[in-house]
């Protein structure tokens, strides 16, 4: 057996030519998404005035299992891709577990996270259609940060709406926006019809990731040569996201190495979806088994506490209804939560199969994130970001469950991105001034207040 | 001729398995440290009372031209490295240059920088030693950011002096330091002789490294079972530093690539020394060609205005002294200044070289080194630090040139690190509010008043 690397790195002609729509494959279908006026399946035709055609397409497309990546995005890949597939042997020998432990590594370029696979792919489909530019909404900033490099790189105008709490908590994520040349405007704002509705209902709110979509989307929609882009959530992220997947399991493969167990945190999914794609399709066509397991803060913890019903996908109600687990389009997670994953709803692919079964998933508090977080920077030598922290926690936890047990069990998990932009919390942690949070049973029926009637 | 991918990353198995001493080749050798007191030669007994013992030879060797990386810093050298170089292809292209530019990239680990090639190992030494912990001075914060990281990994007890304006400017490095265990007192302080004495003579001052060099010596020689380890300037650094041109070497050799130019950023010369040895070696051998070019900042222009000749290397004199270009180690950068390399002097190796004719030096101001930055960012994906920026700078002026003669030149530079914490000279930048300083005659000559008298 070969002798594995600290570092995987595939060779630039190894990299996926084509992304892989696991939707192909699955035997339940996720539910289409609804025209929110008809409550009926949205067309091409009405999906299409928000976004960019070549989008819907993948959007609404669950029987082509392959999409090839055009060469322009093939070209801005190679910048910051292949991504490694780390051997955390310090971490295993820090733990003295018997497990064997793997990341997949996204944040080795500026906008700090996976976001910009999916940025990439859909500023070049705006470009290719002659558009003037994409509006869309950021939390923590890494999603805005990785579009505004995307649409730098094509020459696209670019307009962010920021939530408001990460806006004022992380002016460095905007400094580097700007710096590509993105605008970006704190969320909710009086800029839009929706913003000033949210805010007279609202007073000083500090904004949510759903109210940032609708500010976003009535801009996109109202503006002429605009479309709305998203970095979550939607079937064609998970798309543009399965490069994380596919390169994992090339890597895997190359090297022999089956995992047991495939862990990634989950906000809107994007990156869990991701990540778990080929191997989830090798598990439903029955060709491999694999526990996958998807983490969530206990604070916003949208498949462990929410409902799977067809929701709003934003706060305005603006945009197209999904089947989903969903805490309802109202809910705000608390002020103290700092960890990121503050989406009050989920991907419906994901959704889907969770549902179905094919897929556990774990809820963790913040502080025992961070402390995972610190203990993984200290032998790793990467300072995680929050949210790739809950994959971390749950790591650790499996590691040492082996240990106990002493099976070797092999385990992969997604490292998303890096905290540098994330200080703010992690002094909060430093300082011992960290809270948990979970959401009350009222609470969270109050929150699902909103959910469409049929 | 085999096809040049984006990135050259190497096998583990084809990293440096041991420094390199230029020194060794060197004709006219770097002038001994003096003792600050006697103003005679420093011995390795004295010289051991500030540093670990094995960092002594590493520092007085100038005969033996390899030192084996051991294998406890070579585990740790494979998290991070490899590093990639980078052939600059979207830049080459928006450039319209026919220059092939490639860029050694340092920047993917949490100190953001190739500073964490020498703080590994130094700590090293000092664990190997049996010390208890290390003292040392930050400014911009990435050296402090390295040795917590590199301290953190062996248990050892870090504390950091950071120059005062860093600390108030860069809060989020401190919280990088401080979630590595670090402790991190803003410098000048009260804590030490030498700190109040400064500000008693200029209360209010915003620090410099020279003042924080004085508080971490001090503190070190004076508690038991520490010793200061420094980021720059010193012999042994850059002797870990070679770590990189060893690796480019490696990488350019692999693909027949012969560079012509070869750009580094210089502060107190760690990386730029680091990247050229091998090549400067070859030079001084007359085994190859090189044109090598130091770049620093105008407002900071130790090299191209200052005086070769011995001086103190921190504020407080209590260092040896070395021969060096310096522009007196009173000398404190305009306020104005964000843009890094804030040492008033240089590499003794590196002072040398350039007194001898070996390289030429160019000094470069800051808003046209952000300009190259945010050009940088905008078609390679990565958002450099303003250190490594003066590089680029450079490095497109170069290409600009071969543009004009039409000549296919190949380009070398070091990308020192990433931005991400320096989004404030970046917001100065964005909003037009970035100024360019140049010290007058009178200054520099008033700086050099306390060079020492012989």
């Amino acid at each position: 057996m070969k002798e594995i690397p600290y570092k995987i790195y595939l060779e630039e002609s190894e990299m996926p030519k084509a992304w892989y729509n696991l939707r192909a494959d699955m035997k339940n279908k996720p539910a289409p998404l609804l025209d929110s006026k008809t409550l009926k399946p949205i067309t091409a035709e009405e999906l299409s005035k928000v976004f960019c055609d070549e989008l819907v397409k993948q959007e609404l497309d669950d029987t082509t299992p392959y999409f090839d990546i055009p060469q322009e995005i093939y070209d801005f890949y190679k910048m910051y891709r292949p991504s490694p597939l780390v051997r955390a042997y310090c971490l295993e020998e820090r733990l003295q577990t018997p497990a064997k432990i793997y990341y997949k590594f996204e944040g080795n370029n500026t906008s700090g996270s996976h976001k910009l696979n999916s940025a990439i792919a859909q500023a070049y489909y705006a470009k290719k259609q002659g558009l003037k530019g994409v509006t869309t909404e950021t939390g923590a900033g890494q999603w805005g940060t990785a579009l505004s490099m995307a649409c730098s790189y094509f020459e696209l105008d670019c307009k962010v709406y920021m939530v408001k709490v990460s806006y004022e908590q992380k002016p460095f994520r905007r400094e580097v926006m700007r710096t590509y040349g993105a605008s970006v405007t704190p969320s909710p704002s009086m800029e839009t019809a929706v913003g000033r509705k949210i805010l007279e209902a609202h007073p000083g709110t500090t904004g949510s990731l759903g109210c940032a979509i609708s500010e976003a989307v009535e801009v996109a929609t109202q503006t002429e040569g605009y479309r709305y882009v998203l970095g979550s959530v939607l079937n064609q992220v998970l798309l543009h996201q399965t490069v994380i997947g596919l390169e994992t399991k090339t890597a895997l493969d190359k090297y022999d190495i089956k995992p047991d167990i495939i862990i990634g945190c989950a906000g809107g999914g994007s990156n869990l979806g991701g990540l778990i794609s080929p191997f989830m399709g090798e598990k439903i066509r029955g060709e491999a088994d694999y526990r996958i397991i998807g983490v969530e803060p206990a604070s916003c913890p949208s498949f462990t506490r929410g409902t799977y019903a067809y929701d709003y996908c934003d706060t305005g109600m603006v945009c197209p209804l999904q089947k989903m687990y969903t805490l309802g389009s109202g809910f705000i997670p608390a002020s103290t939560h700092s960890g990121g994953l503050r989406y009050h709803g989920m991907s419906s692919t994901l959704s889907q199969l969770y549902h179905d079964g094919l897929m556990d998933v774990v809820s963790v508090h913040q502080t025992e994130v961070f402390e995972a977080a610190q203990k993984f920077a200290k032998v790793e030598g990467i300072l995680p970001a929050p949210e790739s922290s809950h994959a971390i926690k749950v790591a650790i936890d499996e590691a040492m469950k082996c240990k106990e047990t002493g099976e070797e069990k092999t385990i992969v998990f997604g490292l998303t991105g890096t905290g540098y932009f994330d200080m703010m919390a992690y002094e909060k942690f430093n300082d011992k001034k960290m809270q948990d949070y979970t959401p009350s049973d009222e609470e969270l029926q109050a929150a699902l207040k909103n959910l469409p009637k049929f």
